[in-house]
């Protein structure tokens, strides 16, 4: 091991000693430094022996993961790649479903009586930032996904107003005219859907178009049934949408599936564009055009955010509001119109 | 809690005092009593103190769930029922993927350094049983899938033989010959895999038919990818499949959309079956005929036999080889042959 400490400290200009220092999460090791050490260990891939380092320091090397559900496609596909980033860290992921249940979120934080995680990365549906940040708690958190204004806690999301006001925008270059928007959650505090119903709007009126409350279809859950229901709402309220810009993946699949089944053409009759990039859209019939966040990159600064807080607790760096790239990748569901 | 613990007491027929005894885990209780007792907690919801039932026991609380992949929305779904119902019986799971890494399977079992679970729910792919249920761990352990002969730990299932063999038998009594099988993993120690050829190679025989080798497609993984790599393959060798039987939902799915690709009817053109009913199946064009198991009683009966284990480690009985309920859902993708 000492020759790998060399190596890192050859690398990042300094001694072993620093090294060692920033290995150990000792504060005495200037940002600057630290930073640059931390980039050598990682371009050299060095594995501290962080059992060790965790019991001196009294962690536990378990970092909590709540989502709200486990068996979306889009929450499976973030998870697996921030367990598999996490192994990285010799970090151990403790996975929790909230199903908007407050008490599981509260559970994640506390443990059973003692402190169970080292900190949270949580996608938050019932408790609000302020609960969830209390530093009475002193486990750090990154959220998913909300915006919260108050920078009660480092955050990481895509640009969900812009991916949205995008998505439409492809639409309407394509000809269509009474796009609906499936995936309101009215009776959640949902700020992901609020934010992607804004970006929708806002490209409707950048092409002239008033939004039309008939075209806006809630949701209850956000899977293939829920976007079934709205599809089937809409055309059976005569709304006669001639695409849909469904808020995940799984509605928008659902909405095919219904369009199919009134033997609507995709996209001649209907244009379908989803949200999540998730691998199922590649492989529906027609394949299915999404937005796509960038998720290794939302595991990675999740992570990275979450260490900077455990190991070095003595910076003070305000809340980081991390925006991660996404790109819209077009295909047949949302071909232009012939007719 | 008195009060409680007397209603439950009154439902089993026994003293108070058996009841606690059974709640903190006491091994003075005679199995049969213990039995009645535990249903009639179940009965009546009982949900003890189990945080300070641990703490005495020198337990954490935390139960481990090993699966080969998060984002595979069997596995996915599966994992939601057992977090879901483990809440029920207030522990933690600790969820990690192990991508056949035999590393990641060990480290779950004895945590960083300490042990870090009460027991642990495994869906093997790179360990062997031996090493898994090796006693000196004295962590149980409860397999997923895998047959194991030796009887080494307790065991949850279906039928993978006979389940294959029904999806099978549906191709042949619409009138398929040609019936191609994709999903065999000769790289890997698949058991799962390998029954479900047997099923299929069964029920061609029941019908005077020979196994064709050139219809027997292996895969790398079970995602749709390889679902439609395998489909190409076969379409390519010339094999001139009329159906398609593939060992997850997801292999089917990818098969389908390169049967769409190729301008191939389904069912007219082509047959084809998945197995694990996930949801996904449902809202494919057309839906999906796939075999369901009964994942709900999966993750109940795995979690009862950790229960078991945990709570009664002086009981002596012989591993478990539990078999779960599965059903055929017939679905448009496998229609009567009507050329």
């Amino acid at each position: 091991m000492s020759s790998r400490l060399k190596d890192v400290a050859a690398l990042a200009g300094v001694s072993t000693r620093t090294v060692s220092n920033v290995v150990s999460g000792s504060a005495s090791v200037a940002e600057e430094t630290r930073a640059r050490v931390q980039a050598a260990l990682d371009e050299l891939g060095y594995r501290p022996n962080v059992a060790a380092r965790n019991l001196r320091a009294g962690r536990t090397g378990l970092i909590g993961l709540a989502i709200p559900e486990l068996y979306s496609p889009y929450f499976g596909e973030l998870a697996s790649l921030i367990v598999h980033a996490a192994r990285d860290r010799s970090w151990t992921v403790v996975i929790d479903q909230t199903f908007g249940d407050p008490e599981a979120e509260r559970r994640l934080l506390d443990g059973d009586g003692g402190r169970l995680v080292d900190g949270l990365i949580i996608s938050p549906w019932a408790l609000g930032p302020e609960e969830l940040t209390d530093r009475s708690r002193d486990v750090p958190v990154v959220l998913l996904g909300e915006r919260q204004p108050q920078g009660l806690a480092d955050r990481v999301a895509v640009d969900n107003v812009l991916a949205a006001e995008e998505a439409t925008a492809h639409l309407l270059a394509s000809g269509r005219r009474r796009i609906a928007a499936i995936g309101l959650q009215p009776h959640l505090r949902n700020e992901t859907a609020r934010q992607r119903l804004e970006g929708y709007r806002k490209a409707l009126r950048g092409a002239g178009l008033e939004p039309d409350a008939a075209l806006e279809q809630p949701v209850t859950t956000l899977h293939r049934k829920d976007g079934a229901a709205a599809m089937t709402a809409l055309l059976d309220a005569g709304a006669r949408p001639d695409a849909v810009f469904a808020f995940t993946d799984e509605l928008a699949l659902g909405a095919l599936h219904i369009a199919h089944e009134r033997g609507m053409s995709v996209p001649e009759d209907l244009a379908v564009v989803g949200f999540d990039g998730i691998e199922d859209g590649q492989y529906a019939n027609p394949p299915l055009t999404t937005v796509v966040p960038d998720k290794r990159q939302i595991a990675e600064r999740a992570l990275q955010c979450l260490a900077d807080r455990i190991y070095s607790p003595a910076s003070t760096v305000a809340p980081l509001d991390i925006v991660v790239p996404h790109r819209l990748d077009v295909r047949a569901s949302s071909g232009r119109r012939t007719g």
